[in-house]
């Protein structure tokens, strides 16, 4: 499968199409950005870090009854996919507080959530990628309440599957983003699921394992992301 | 009925408790304020508008299956209601795209709305009263599911009902918030709905009748409320 066209250039990763109508490719960058491209730089070696975890996970979650957009793995950077139609909307799943959650209502962080707390946000850089909620996302035309619900239902099985995944490999799931997308009149989980898109903290000493070390200068960037990496592709 | 201690003082009306365990008090206050209390200012006589708007509102929704805290009024400035305990929820209800919806989804203002938007905020004024979500609401432990769905659906059928009768009264109701409260098991809507809690635009001019006039300054303060309270009051 040959890139033909670059159809899209994002934060992390490029989009190009390929021969088929039904299939992209998906080519992870090292560009790390954070608090919406305030912040600029450069993770090494990033891009085979997330694309290498992504693919393992996507291929987990498909032999779990997700259905995702993920083919299979073409090389160190990049990912064959089936071409989607984006919902603007970002999923994101929280088991533990940090984040956005602390600052906007107050949790401490690190505070164990009893049941997960999914948020909407609209996916649009210029206006911050607010929060919102089902009413606003039919509002604005992104989604109906039908595929709201099938969002939000998938992120809950993900959440289930995802935390047991990550619990074994020492990993405390904190907290995740996911997007999805429209393939023939099916929803599928697309984007990708990496240290870019989830907060990991160690089990055991609760160390940060994430994109927060790039966002706060923690140090270990790039340590942080091999170790995850390790992890989660050495455990079969 | 008599006020024998003061409850609770808020921005715009005092809460005292009376010689019943069961009622209170409510005081309507000229004190206007704006921008989570960063512009203060007075509206004259707007807390006896706004007792008198809310007495007719309140009497209209009971007569159409609402349960409300309002029991009757006792003067230009109290109203006699049930005891609540407040649910700490703003729920805000949109016919038409104004103020928040418009600065942080980028919808036009004046924008109709096919189907309203209903919104659930965090009634705390050091957090800024962020919007949140069902879920949010849940894990801070401010309602559960069952009742934030009640909240929701009375929002809903209120909003049918004020509609109706604001559109008799030559105003579109552009929004409004609302609170609810428990009362001996059962989940009651309390506080006010008048024009520092709803936003009026005329129907044939578009003219603001409500409190953005004294947000953004657009004068005749007075004169809208006064309009508000005749147009309500006038037509049986």
């Amino acid at each position: 499968m040959n890139k033909t066209k670059l159809l899209h250039e994002g934060k992390a990763k490029k989009v190009f199409l390929t021969d088929s109508n039904d299939l992209v490719i998906q080519e992870f960058k090292d560009d790390a950005t954070a608090f919406n491209n305030k912040k600029k730089g450069t993770i090494s070696n990033k891009g085979v870090v997330n694309n290498a975890v992504s693919c393992k996970l996507f291929t987990y979650l498909s032999e779990n009854g997700i259905s995702t957009h993920f083919v299979e793995k073409l090389s160190d950077r990049d990912m064959l996919c089936k071409y989607l139609e984006i919902i603007m909307v970002e999923v994101v799943v929280r088991n533990v507080a940090a984040g956005s959650l602390v600052r906007r209502y107050g949790f401490e962080e690190g505070t164990k959530l009893e049941n997960p707390i999914i948020e909407l946000y609209l996916k649009d850089d210029d206006l911050d990628d607010p929060l919102m909620n089902d009413s606003h996302a039919v509002a604005l035309g992104l989604a109906t309440y039908e595929e709201l619900d099938i969002l939000k239902e998938q992120a809950a099985k993900i959440n289930t599957l995802m935390k047991s995944f990550f619990a074994e490999r020492k990993l405390n799931l904190v907290d995740f983003k996911l997007e999805f997308g429209r393939h023939k009149g099916e929803i599928l989980l697309g984007d990708e699921i990496s240290p870019d898109t989830c907060r990991f903290w160690d089990l055991d000493t609760g160390e940060k394992m994430d994109k927060d070390r790039f966002r706060f200068d923690l140090g270990g960037v790039e340590d942080a992301y091999s170790e995850v990496e390790k992890r989660v592709l050495d455990l079969k």
